[in-house]
């Protein structure tokens, strides 16, 4: 039977560190959950610091690269999925995860929640923008949750998870 | 030598009488200035309202479909790209524009300004809503330029190519 | 309504000079029909070839680029696609033609050739190996026309335009 | 860091009993010697056995689905990447894996050798056709190691990965 897959999306170079600190937190509480970690996989910002969490505590991590192959992976990835489709890759991010987390706002994280939306996946904003947020809710689409911590977060899940 | 290719993005099912208007009337406008329209190629909103403004004015029509076939195919493309990558046809929409104008709000069209905007293409946004203008303008890349009319958006389109 | 779209697929890098005659013959015999030539788009070998031929005919030239941008992109262009997804930009040149026509012998034009059959598309092998023949021939799938020449080909795209 | 990942190909509804039993030994000594299985996902042929040997034998299995969804899925996935994009998806079976395995013959399978020459991946024929290989070995390519057994497969990917 399929593993739960929780995604986590989040800026790459432009993430802060305070983005890079809640992803790391989050892996971790993903992986203690023993959920599976989908991240964008490479070395850098959200996906890098989420990855690296979940790995630090035993769990298992995939990482849906853009790139034709690993040189631009993290280092804590389990499975480093090899694209080769560049942007168009956060669409597999999506679809392949079972809930899907925004950590952080960015260009690539919108893109990321708006093909959530359009895929009905529940939608978890952890440290958003409220611009953001009162765009998303402007939609005609299920409004996503709001988490102020990674600890919230995880108890968003188990309610979509249920 | 390339023509040059104006990439028009807006809701499909959901698209309203006035956007599928404007889109018609922007459709017409491009295929007036001898430019390539590009579309997301479905016989639905802003896409079908666009082509058929184009093909109607003499212009020549590409739709980027995302199935693998044409059945779902606007009647009015010359040029039907049978992509069968799914919503991951949004990134291609974008790379092979010069010039992306946004037609209206809906998620996919906001994944496709989103993707825009990592690819450091020049945007138009036609009838958009203020919360997304509010947002794009929060994040660290170029304003896109909003126009109020299709009239305006060739003017903006103009600016750009020189 | 949608023109007809007649893809040409073969060697890049690798290509032949003869392959390279060939093709440049069928890009140009094709235009002559008013059918619009597709290609893998590059700017090298049966792609380049082919779109020259096409282009000094007079016809319309579309290239399905693997790249997000047009720095490989022939010169004898007139809609550069960029699809940015690397080698799986191969399936979209067979579900967006209608005719496919493999010029010489080459893994790429291989997988397209492959591809076309799952697509159940019309195939014409021109300049093919007796390999590669008699292995697409073991294959549980209508049988590709072989064609000797530019000249012969066309006349098998208009057998199965009928 | 990564594990090691095998990816096995081969027809999904045309596989004989011959090729699904080789696939599910197959998939069961790739999971004993605690590699990773990749296939291309589906609930049918050499994708479907060879994740059920493994699954069976305790081993990771990661399908990586031509669907936007799971409803054509193996049930012995543990990982299903839903990438919506259809027969493009071929490319990132191969991209991912290590080592890659042709598991009899068949159209997608042959593209599947095609890219992997391209991606020069390691790759071993399993129960292939004399034809196949007098083609394979004509390309201007490393030519593939012919596997008589499961077992035999088994010794050469560990050569590959020495």
């Amino acid at each position: 039977m399929a593993k739960t897959i929780i995604g986590v999306m989040g800026p790459g170079e432009g993430a802060t560190q305070k983005e890079q600190e809640l992803a790391f937190e989050l892996g971790r509480l993903i992986a203690e959950q023993h959920w599976v970690l989908l991240t964008g996989g490479r070395n850098v910002g959200v996906m890098d610091a989420a990855s690296h969490g979940a790995q630090e505590a035993g769990g298992l991590v995939i990482g849906i690269l853009p790139d034709e192959n690993r040189e631009q992976a993290s280092p804590y990835l389990d499975i480093p999925i090899c694209t080769g489709i560049s942007g168009a890759r956060n669409n597999i991010n999506v679809l392949s995860s079972d809930v899907i987390i925004g950590c952080g706002v960015g260009a690539g994280t919108t893109s990321e929640i708006m093909l959530s939306l359009k895929a009905q996946k529940p939608i978890i904003l952890l440290n958003s923008s409220d611009k953001l947020y009162q765009f998303v809710k402007s939609l005609p689409y299920p409004i996503p949750k709001l988490a102020e911590s990674p600890e919230q977060a995880i108890r968003c899940i188990k309610e979509f998870l249920k």
